[in-house]
């Protein structure tokens, strides 16, 4: 469902591009299972989109990016893939350069310290704190974005992280589903901590690359297609929460992976 | 995760019968999701279950008994299989005779009618009322289970539920997460609503029907096995919130379904 909040950033910034989306609503979510389930699940998921004739892959998902991106890149090739985690990287270090940055995201985002070694990648001494966020994604999913239950959860988890010393610059919101709730983190994290959403910065690295392969649409668009491996209907229903516009119920197609 | 608060009852009842648990780690949570999709899945983990020469099938899991009981019930025959709706309609109409009856549950179960129709089998005019709780599965799984965050979520789902006219005298804890936050719906919905938990009258039913059968175990008991679809390593630590006592991440083993 979260991938949603990264094609709402993708299809602001790129409206003349046409859009293929597949829900993996049957197994969702991914942010609780292993790196080898998860790299499974997203090897299936591309092979389905795959057929639609795109252009280039986004990853959607923290935590498939951090378990999936070179395997998938790999098995695609030449078609570019890109995913969410290098993208909220380089804007977390642009945003905080002396850092440190801390991260909340997925249990399994956490665990495999993607984004630890993405931002240390770029700049190799920042201090990376990182706290999973597991109640957030129920938060969002029933839409939960304000509040006083999203602003417990919030200082929940964002007290401890960001009470660490020196305190935290940036925080990257590294899960999908978190952009929903932004508000009341930000509310939480207060005025001096720069919120990092990668769904932004994903779309611009998108863009980067559609023009630098010459593949960027000038003109027409398809209206988006939706694919979802279980409960198409609630796919539509609940997508709206995280795409922040409607979505046409007959405009999403059941997939067996 | 929520069928080990059944295994728990079924051990504290049934000392001496020995129990292979299986979890679907990997495709969990089943509440949200389609019948069809349920109904696939409980087939396949009963069929990895039969392997372990099972005497006797439980369906620890709300949503899988409301949707796949019929079909797992005639695939296995003649083993006895049995679910926890109908043992949690039948304790309901005995502690609130006169109704009515509030049941709490997921999505899935809640949208599947499988609490009403089991009661009004019992009695036929009984008022039920429903509501699905889908932050409580997330509370539970991150151990929350008092707090200021738990009883906000607890009164935001059973005011209103509670609140309806007649005041319902019973509620079921259709959902197997659920007895993990026992004390904090007590302690919202107040001592004159019986809380009807389905683990201790399925742990029941079940020591009936091995005894009706002659099934009983009388000395002996080997230490159960934990099978998980998924990161077992995981389920054993969170197991422990469910099942009440460690689960040694040596008896778990990873099965692919």
């Amino acid at each position: 469902m979260g991938g949603l909040t990264v094609m709402r950033a993708l299809k602001a910034r790129l409206p003349n591009e046409s859009f293929v989306y597949l829900g993996d609503t049957a197994r969702l979510p991914y942010g609780t299972k292993s790196v080898d389930t998860v790299t499974r699940y997203a090897v299936q998921a591309s092979a389905a989109l795959m057929k639609h004739d795109i252009k280039l892959l986004v990853v959607a998902c923290n935590t498939a990016s951090a378990a999936a991106l070179p395997v998938l890149a790999e098995t695609l090739a030449p078609l570019p893939v890109v995913g969410v985690i290098e993208p909220g990287a380089q804007a977390a270090v642009a945003a905080a350069p002396d850092g440190p940055i801390a991260v909340i995201a997925t249990e399994g985002t956490v665990r495999g310290g993607a984004y630890v070694r993405a931002i240390q990648a770029i700049a190799p001494h920042m201090p990376v704190v990182q706290q999973a966020c597991p109640l957030f994604v129920a938060l969002a999913e029933e839409g939960l974005r304000d509040g006083q239950i999203a602003e417990l959860a919030a200082q929940r988890y964002l007290g401890p992280l960001l009470a660490t010393m020196p305190r935290p610059r940036a925080l990257v919101l590294g899960c999908t589903h978190f952009p929903v709730l932004i508000d009341t983190i930000a509310k939480v994290a207060g005025p001096d901590v720069a919120l990092v959403d990668s769904a932004q910065t994903t779309a611009a690295a998108v863009e980067a690359i559609l023009q630098e392969k010459g593949l960027l649409n000038m003109d027409g668009v398809m209206a988006p297609r939706f694919l979802a491996t279980d409960a198409p209907g609630r796919f539509a229903h609940l997508g709206e929460i995280f795409l922040g516009e409607p979505i046409d119920p007959g405009a999403v197609t059941l997939v067996d992976l």
